[in-house]
């Protein structure tokens, strides 16, 4: 048997189409453009989410502290997991880069690192750029972190810890607040292995509370459990939006770092 | 002319070759697999840099705010910038999540989010998730943070401003506090239309400033210009690694919060 030039065109046509499977129509020239269609839908948000177990998010968050330290430990538990769960576009964002939160960024001591990545997990999953699509996100980390100020924490024991941990409230979502509210509470230092311990099993917490947030939102069963906090409130009545004062913005425990007993330094 | 159908067969190599490129070696099997190697090279810390305009960046930064708060705004006004500069690995990283960093997180209050956004972004272009990888990323983060809390900020003005915007100093990477020296200096309230305005500036600023950094570590000239205030390395001394107290970590301005001369609250 023979054929044509124009079947050999035709043949290599056939080629191209079996190889793509049935149903499927590209243009030649986008053939080999590295998943244009699948590079457009990553920019999309939300990303699907599936139901993961915490647990599992809570172990993988401890080791993941100590691969890349708090902020990356809490992101990758989630995404690490729907990475397994749900595969693209989960195979493409680049988890280390999160790092950058470690320490409340950077050693800085602002942000608590776990918040900072849970909160970037939860608006990947549930947010959008507009207003409105912004909000069932935002209530998810508000409710996270009401959590993190008022709860006695860690509350997850890894299977295998180096150490036992206790806990203790923050009354902030600072670094270096939690921090040393923990070292009081412990009598251990803030740069001792046991601390970087209690950030491991921090990191778990935060990374198994923030999944069964985000379990709950997918089942349409989501309700915040924690209130801003009863001084804050009173205090945002004239310094928030809509007081007479109107000099400030936001829903952290004004008391954690303010009106505190000891203003001035003792003596040295 | 005609061929065999084998000849067919080389013809359909030949095609799916010449859409290739010379010099491609690609498994049949992976060739519509939405570029495995490119998802691949994505995970992979640090994305490559090109130096940017920090006047294009700034403007970016500017009308980003606009479209999705000060995190989203700081992040994207590099990304994007790298996205039209660089193409692939930016192609496929949704940069609408960092609109969860609004307002220090969620509305939160806690840590400015253009600095939240600077930080991650610095991070994807210089950092890496071994420890020793994240130096020259966090050296970065350091010397913008330094800055932030000491220099007289916003100090860009877009090109078309909505209103005319007075510069403060923040002594305080966090929002609320940014927020409250601001408005203390320029006597507008939080939720004024000018409040925004200022926040818009803000991100154009450390859009502009993060990328004159980036270009400066690129060209192996970055030097920090910003130490840690000296009241906090006063406080260090004691409080922080290897201190006789050792009960936190960071290397925030303390007093930009604490030993304020008002630590009771005015009679109401």
């Amino acid at each position: 048997m023979s054929v044509s030039r124009r079947d050999v065109i035709k043949g290599g046509g056939a080629i191209l189409l079996g190889l793509m499977g049935a149903g499927s129509v590209v243009k030649p020239g986008k053939l080999f453009g590295a998943g244009d269609a699948q590079e457009k839908s990553s920019l999309e948000l939300p990303w699907p989410y599936k139901r993961l177990n915490p647990e599992a998010a809570a172990e993988a968050g401890y080791y993941g502290y100590y691969a890349g330290a708090c902020c990356y430990g809490a992101f990758d538990s989630i995404i690490g997991e729907l990475r397994k769960e749900v595969g693209h576009p989960y195979t493409v964002i680049p988890t280390a880069m999160m790092v950058y939160g470690e320490g409340g960024v950077a050693s800085e001591g602002a942000l608590c690192g776990a918040l900072n990545g849970a909160a970037a997990a939860i608006f990947l999953v549930t947010g959008g750029l507009d207003k409105k699509s912004r909000e069932p996100a935002f209530a998810l980390i508000q409710e996270l972190y009401k959590w993190y100020e008022q709860e006695g924490l860690p509350d997850y024991r890894p299977k295998k810890p180096k150490f036992d941990i206790v806990k203790s409230v923050s009354r902030s979502t600072l670094c270096h607040v939690s921090v040393s509210r923990w070292c009081k509470t412990s009598k251990f230092k803030a740069f001792s292995n046991q601390r970087s311990e209690r950030c491991g099993w921090l990191t778990a917490s935060v990374a198994k509370r923030t999944v069964e947030l985000l379990n709950s939102y997918a089942e349409k069963t989501f309700k915040p459990a924690h209130a801003i906090a009863a001084e804050a409130q009173s205090c945002r009545q004239c310094h928030d939006q809509g007081g007479a004062i109107e000099n400030t913005r936001g829903m952290m425990d004004c008391g954690g770092c303010h009106f505190t007993p000891r203003s001035k330094h003792p003596k040295i």
